[in-house]
């Protein structure tokens, strides 16, 4: 048993309305890891950092049960640095610095004992970079999910439908869906993305929650309404992770099971946003998320009587 | 018994992607008072009309139990005319014609039994019409619902604020709550305007549904996702009316009883929106809403184990 995790580890230097923080930990990997863990282990995380890259994060990433046999370690390189600069709204951004650095040549290559996982996540990277992942594997996993960003429709969109072909469940943000699609509507949307052979489509909308479309069916999860937002960043990728993690902890992914894993993922996503960086998702426990979990329960209750 | 609704009674001409229709009747009290008298009557009707205004309609509107004797008919002037254009995402508009007509001498005056209502409902107009009605009143209502927009912020914002002061619900969408309170945080936008002396602030999201503040209790309530809209207009003034039409049939206006008329007055507005002007809101029936509210409960429902 095993959930299979590829994504970047990564510097971020980030300012938003709430203050700045200078070269922290970030990737979309380690993001995934910390939410997912929570949940369930081994993770078999697939990354690649520079010499840079602090050994006491790996050290606390594997306490958790984070197995990093396929992170490539290249010694005299640089790891991924990303720099952005968040609006007033909290809902857009300003990317102010990218390098690529070690990133430019990840090329991963899974060890014989991560070649069979029971759940692969593949956190936002090039499309090929995720189709070689999935053509290392011996046998089918029993789920996969895929993450990705505009940009890789903007710069590889044959690529990524045909990964697309391979996998369970998109996770893609409002207006990528409008964007791979073509169409306004959110349901047409959905229906389009899952004609290019993606049986489960989850269109996240930050404020607004996220919508989960399987078959015909359709569920909408709120968004915990939060004063005090300090830092979006890898909120996205807190979500995958533990809705991933939480979906693995049951091992059976019914429709009723993905909605909950969105309830729980949207829980993790809402402590990621209160701090900088992965540090609220280090500090909180599964009873924290227990309690936030009720939170949205709360939040979202409804009887009606009498129609 | 008695539900007291302010509003307009009007003409529209609308183009949407969906087509076109010329001169159909529109007015936020015809919308109220076809979403409400679902669920209650009387509904006592407070507006004005010119000699234009069919009779047929008047009569439609009769048969459902609302009374006219506070609708002013002009008979040698225009009922109030608005024209307007939907863009593609169906969320935005251009106003292209706004005719006042006999609106501009609109002075509600309101006969002794329509005095003592047990709800009132004050759609969207100028909120100096909106207190001259709350003037007339010769005791307190159990319920107050006040509707309103950005152009009233705009032209006559002190007005708005000392009429806010004497309502228990205001029902306005996300960017006019973010103008009112100068606050971009929904959350914290909201508890501004609850400070300005409103109990019970709704925001409405459009398809992103809608957020009930009360006291510290928040309720995110989902919209139903929609292929197909023809037609947005009115269906803020349907959710009005559906909100408290619902609650005037309860009696009790809890917070829960509230969430539930959230739900009744999004399946108003769900219908609503599915083809020009009130057809829709003509033809339904109460089991129709019944089946969309259970729709809504199927969209929401959630249940989160082993956490």
């Amino acid at each position: 048993m095993s959930l299979l995790s590829v994504g970047t580890m990564a510097f971020d230097s980030i300012e938003s309305p709430a203050g700045k923080a200078e070269r922290i930990i970030g990737g979309s990997g380690t993001y995934i890891a910390w939410a997912a863990s929570h949940f369930y282990r081994p993770i078999h995380q697939v990354s690649i950092i520079g010499g840079d890259f602090p050994q006491k994060e790996i050290a606390e990433l594997a306490a958790r049960g984070v197995g990093f046999d396929a992170v490539e370690e290249v010694k005299d390189g640089k790891s991924f640095f990303w720099s952005g600069k968040y609006h007033e709204d909290m809902n857009t951004r300003d990317t102010l610095v990218t390098e690529l650095n070690v990133l430019e040549r990840f090329d991963p290559r899974l060890p014989q004992d991560y070649t069979h996982p029971n759940l692969v996540m593949l956190g936002n990277l090039a499309p090929d970079v995720q189709a070689s992942v999935l053509n290392q594997l011996t046998q089918k996993p029993e789920l996969i999910v895929l993450d990705t960003m505009n940009f890789w429709m903007d710069v590889a969109l044959e690529s990524l439908k045909d990964v697309l072909k391979r996998v369970d469940v998109l996770v893609i943000n409002d207006s990528e869906a409008r964007q791979l699609s073509g169409r306004h509507s959110l349901v047409e949307a959905a229906a389009v993305i899952q004609n290019m052979g993606v049986p489960c489509v989850i269109i996240k909308k930050g404020e607004h929650g996220a919508l989960l479309f399987e078959g015909k069916e359709i569920f909408a999860a709120p968004a915990m309404p939060l004063a005090d937002v300090h830092d979006p960043t890898g909120a996205g990728d807190a979500f995958a992770g533990g809705f991933i993690g939480y979906l693995a902890s049951l091992g059976n992914y019914s429709f009723n099971n993905k909605k909950a894993a969105i309830i729980v993922g949207s829980a993790i996503a809402s402590f990621c946003v209160e701090a900088f960086g992965v540090q609220r998702l280090k500090e909180i426990t599964k009873e924290d998320i227990g309690r936030r979990v009720h939170a949205f329960e709360r939040l979202a209750a409804f009887d009606v009587d009498g129609i």
